[in-house]
């Protein structure tokens, strides 16, 4: 791999990529044939001399990694999947678009930093001399508008902190994006940004055909062990179409006569669709052939690292599995009613503290708030460049900066990687800043943990820019993804046992900044169930259902209103997502029919009413104060709800129709 | 100001600050103590030689901006702000954290690249040989945390591209965060990376007591016009305790001895709280009298000008005041129901370029996607360098390149400075990459209006990870935020119209990719109110009740189920926020009891049970696919919501009770 060897086919292969993703485009009538065209030279000299795949197993966990960050050129993955011999036929290429979606710009680079970091980490927890068995790199394609995006930058200032070596992005600098050329935009100068970064600098400046320093570039950048590469690539989007290096092929199909001339001036029949010589199969079918025979290799090393080490090599496997070690669960506190008050934050470091030891696969860290997220068990090893000083690559926690967006990005990679569940930590209001990577976790399927502390006007002090209102509701409508507020010890074990036994499901725990008594009937197998009864009644007059800090004051609530005679039920609803998986016997069975349910929680109101007759909660922004003096304000506290809750019940009665549960509906979606 | 003049009172007003900042701190036993001690010489030095303010009058329109970025520091800022006079006396130091809050990291550095984008744009529209009105500098103090954060990442390159010379970044490197030494995840080279973006980058070693050196580091950063400036400012955190210079200092009070020895050692009086010596005094009375006497020779001028050019003294005077020009809203475009369906992002573009001529005050822009979002009135200038040959500065059309929180933050910076309403514009799922700047719109109150398209499943092709499903939630949660989804012409008219009439109120106009038919009963009038009858019929059977591109399909279900005998109403609901303020009656007569009432969006129907009692929407993500196809999979179409409907009426007819509109409570917040 040293010196570029050219190859017959290397040119025929590369136009035909080129007019692939053309057609590709041209048949969807939607897409964006430029970069594809553009980045075709790169996209085979990294494939057909680097990449080492198995088209036959794409899971083989030591393959290098691929992100196309740029996910707008997804044409040119397809393409490349379907050269390579991966289940994605021709016919899948001329449906092109109807199945498979990439990501928004930024979030590409962030998991490619996420996905060097797991291999970091997994290489210093398992190799051993002379078993170099998790060494892959991981090459991600990034454009203009990636590198523009905040979210990018951030990964790139950790990545560089973090000396991830084996992180290769190749930086399409096509000078183009939507809004034409990026001398409107974006003329900072990206080489000296990242050298900043204190990342490996390279360039090519003729990324259209000079092979060999493409070749040398990837050479160079695998050979720089402490600094992640960047290479600074000059390409002409859509490169051989009339338009070429003009916004009119960015994110518009060719015209029928562009894409005939192009295959014409490319050596290729200008009447064939979807054409591929069979010397771009053979070429293909070879580096297939690679990658199968170095899986082998792999696998006769990994059955020998199996004898030699028997017990890493089992636990090497259960974590390629995925599966969770057996009876781990028991290792989740469990609390008595009778147990000191804590805060939520504290409750979820004591179960980080327990579960460390039995799930090694926990990979932390905060966003620069670890002493008030609590995140970071006693005695962990910081995941630092052994050469800091500050801690190794088998350390178990990140240190990511003031870098929620980053950090959310970092963790979704860190996950498909595979072998690890990343939890990551910041107060909940600033995991709105992360809304753009919780929101791929959730559709991609990365089991991420939010730690998010602080989580209502409970924070005090720090006032309405740090205290969620609108926060829990948008977490809660995003698909897939389930947002635990856990109301004391056993619901916080709770969360953690279904969050960590969701594979393919992001949690969000939302958890208190101030004490929160231990609840009389909590138990972690009913919390598990997203929602249950924390103080049953017969023939009630009321239900207050809540979640988190607010369950205990809804308790105290209904105390006083069933001493004045008021009978009223308790509801805690920790989880929705959870509890609307329940069967519908049980969830009717929690939130009956028969008098009202009112909500309560020191958020805003908004989506209660699928739960709840009548809302309780903020109405606008909160404030800054000791936390107690905040609830009062707010009215907030076991008095003034009983006041409410009379209000409520009163309410429905004068109205005299039979209550009905709003769970009752005339048709599910 | 060309060098440094040594006063009396500089040490005692040093020393003061200090003291005060961390007296105030333990007062209110929270807050950060250490940034405002470290940063008091260079505040000093700021206030005492280079800031132009009026403390009497902190509105004066030419007034230098100060932003505090790492807003934690806010002690500071309550410190100067009582020693200059303003109205914030020695007893609301004492109550300090009461009622005022700072932004979250990251934030004010993009709002100071807006207030300076606001001073390059007033300036070159109403500046005159002699005249030069509007050239007020914009100061930020950042922190660490706030160099970390992507969305000043974003806003610092774009601030470099558009050479904002008048823009002065001052950055407290003092290497903690509560993490502790930045060393743990922060070791990029800042002044290298802030010199790629195009700025001019200084340093101050010793930013403890060489004052000197810092008032020399301004003077340089006032002389450069082409680009801005970053002064990295090393200061020794919490300077003057016994822990000066460690993570002890920064997020918590002092402890009493140590604020103690701290005064012994700054010849203050060791047993007083809350001192302020004369000299010190008497040294602020100094600024703000220089302030008057600028303010008074800025009027004198402004009179002046108003002499020679009436008309742009008038329409200054006008910007200014916030106040719209008379019959602007005659210039809103109004549709009949004949006219041909167009998009709303379309009927957006209409809009704009109807107001661009009568109201100079739009300064909009997107987010690279300039083409999708089409909000460029045609023939408008950019706002660009003149060097870049692209615009000057009077143009009107910022390109934001793809960072979408950072011109958030940069549209509420421009929107502090007063004199321009900002638009903005990306798709409507990456105002959620924004979220943490819209969150600050709301609270702090400024009217930026989101220009935000491709709102649904509509967009098509481009599939899940484009089409949004909580985002309309999200922001329909947060407080004074009006989000709109007009359904046609008249409705995005009537968007437009609140939206510039809500001063204190941001906007976000959700909007479709493709066609919508102007409705029979919609008018500019009705819409305003947020929620009108689109279709009345009376002893209805059912209400439908939807929004944007559904509602011509509630409408199309109306039809069908009106010819089967089931009465059908439909209600068009394009802004809650609007609609939550019109008089009850009014909205009981919209979403009255009688029959129920069915939701429709193709978006998650999470919030609508407060509007409805039945909800339709998405069950999940979308999919890809041309609309119509993506609509008919989630059964959004006229014909299933007919059969839906039906559904909904029979069963509340089947439950014989008295349907009760929701919109009946029991009790209100």
């Amino acid at each position: 791999m040293s010196s570029f060897t050219p190859a017959q086919s290397d040119d025929v292969s590369i136009a035909t990529i080129r007019a692939l993703a053309a057609d590709v485009v041209a048949k969807a009538n939607s897409g964006h044939p430029g970069a594809p065209m553009g980045m075709a030279p790169v996209a085979h000299v990294l494939y057909s001399r680097f990449m080492n795949v198995n088209p036959k197993n794409s899971k083989w966990f030591n393959r290098d990694r691929f992100v196309l960050s740029n996910g707008h050129a997804c044409a040119l993955q397809y393409v490349l999947l379907h050269l390579l011999g991966h289940k994605l036929s021709m016919d899948d290429l001329k449906a092109f678009r109807i199945e498979v979606t990439t990501g928004p710009l930024g979030q590409g680079f962030g998991n490619g930093v996420g996905l060097a970091v797991a291999q970091a980490h997994l290489a210093a927890v398992f190799n051993k001399p002379g078993f170099d068995l998790i060494n892959n790199f991981t090459y991600v394609f990034a454009g203009d508008g990636c590198l523009m995006e905040g979210v990018a930058s951030e990964a790139a200032s950790l990545a560089g902190h973090l000396q991830l070596g084996n992180l290769i992005v190749i930086y399409d600098d096509n000078h183009i994006s939507i809004d034409g050329d990026t001398a409107v935009a974006f003329t900072e100068n990206v080489e000296q940004r990242f050298s900043s970064y204190g990342w490996q600098v390279l360039h090519v400046d003729n990324g259209d055909s000079d092979l060999p320093a493409i070749h040398k570039a990837i050479v160079e950048a695998k050979l720089e062990k402490n600094k992640p590469t960047i290479i600074r690539l000059k390409t002409t989007i859509g490169f051989g179409s009339k338009q070429q290096g003009t916004h009119g092929v960015h994110g518009s199909p060719l015209k029928a006569d562009d894409i005939q001339a192009l295959k014409t001036k490319f050596g290729l029949p200008a009447d064939q669709s979807f054409y591929v010589p069979s010397a771009t199969y053979d070429a293909y079918a070879e580096i297939g052939k690679r990658g199968a025979s170095l899986e082998a290799e792999w696998n006769s090393l990994l059955g020998s690292y199996g004898h030699k080490y028997p017990q890493e090599h089992a636990e090497l496997l259960r974590r390629i599995s995925g599966e969770l070690p057996a009876n781990w669960e028991q290792s989740l506190p469990v609390y008595k009613s009778t147990d000191p008050a804590q805060a939520s934050r504290k409750l979820s470091e004591i179960t980080l503290t327990s579960l460390a030891p039995v799930l090694p696969e926990l990979l932390g860290g905060s966003a620069d708030l670890t002493s008030s997220n609590l995140t970071k068990v006693k005695g962990s090893v910081d995941f630092q460049p052994p050469s800091t000083g500050l801690g190794n690559y088998a350390g178990t926690y990140i240190r990511y900066g003031v870098r929620e967006h980053g950090m959310g990005a970092i963790a979704n990679g860190i996950h498909a990687y595979g072998g690890i569940i990343p939890y990551v930590a910041t107060f909940l209001n600033f995991v709105s800043y992360a809304a753009g990577a919780v929101r791929l976790s959730a559709l991609s399927g990365h089991q991420v943990i939010w730690v998010a502390t602080h989580d209502s006007i409970g924070l005090g002090e720090d006032g309405p820019t740090h205290q969620p209102i609108e926060t829990a509701i948008h977490f809660r409508a995003m698909p897939n993804l389930a947002f635990w507020r856990p109301a004391d010890g056993n619901e916080t074990s709770a969360a953690y046992l279904v969050a960590l036994k969701s594979r393919k499901t992001p949690s969000i725990l939302s958890l208190s900044r101030q004490n929160l008594p231990n609840l009389e009937a909590s138990t972690i197998e009913k919390a598990a169930k997203g929602g249950y009864v924390v103080h049953e009644v017969e023939g009630e007059d009321l239900t207050i259902v809540s979640t988190g800090s607010e369950v205990a004051i809804a308790v105290e609530a209904a105390a006083k209103l069933n001493a004045e005679g008021i009978k009223t039920r308790v509801v805690s609803l920790p989880c929705w997502f959870v509890f609307d998986k329940q069967p519908q016997e049980y969830r009717m069975s929690v939130l009956r029919s028969g008098a009202p349910i009112l909500s309560l929680e020191a958020l805003s109101t908004a989506g209660w009413a699928k739960y709840s007759h009548e809302q309780y909660g903020l109405p606008a922004w909160g404030a800054s104060g000791p936390y107690q003096k905040v609830y009062e304000k707010f009215g907030i506290t076991g008095s003034n709800i009983a006041v409410v809750g009379k209000k409520v019940a009163d309410f429905y009665k004068q109205r005299g129709a039979p209550v009905v549960s709003p769970l009752v509906k005339a048709f599910t979606i």
